[in-house]
């Protein structure tokens, strides 16, 4: 594997690492309240925008992140919908 | 510009709006009592690794991207350091 891929695949850990303590506090506490539905739902098209992005590019790292990233938002978004 | 990198432009726009409130919100309120500095000081790392990959892979999308997204945190990170 490339060395730049490898850069990527860190990033990708990082970034999706910082996001898993609202997910594992969301699914705690099932509290949404401090959860902004209209910016989870642009944050969502987002990243499944940067999905085909990352699929059309053949980039291993952005299909990664971007695939893991937007199963744990779509999960905030149903508990957002289910206990708002 | 090549489709692909109008959806990557596109994508980029959506991810960093949605990143926008909480920058408002601490300029505003200067509260920063609910940012863990641990979780954004790994998201910051994670943002310059893939700044670098953008740049490895010649990615305008991934470049503009993460640049935003890493002025936009390292001003939420002094905040933090500043008001906690």
């Amino acid at each position: 594997m490339d060395l730049h891929e490898v850069i990527g695949l860190v990033a990708a850990v990082f970034t999706t690492t910082s996001f898993l303590p609202q997910v594992f506090k969301t699914y705690k506490t099932k509290d949404t309240s401090g959860l902004s539905l209209s910016m989870y739902i642009i944050f969502f098209i987002g990243v499944l925008l940067w999905l085909i992005y990352g699929v059309w590019i053949n980039s291993l790292s952005i299909i990664l992140a971007n695939l893991i990233t937007a199963i744990l938002t779509l999960y905030l978004l149903v508990m957002k919908i289910k206990y708002k």
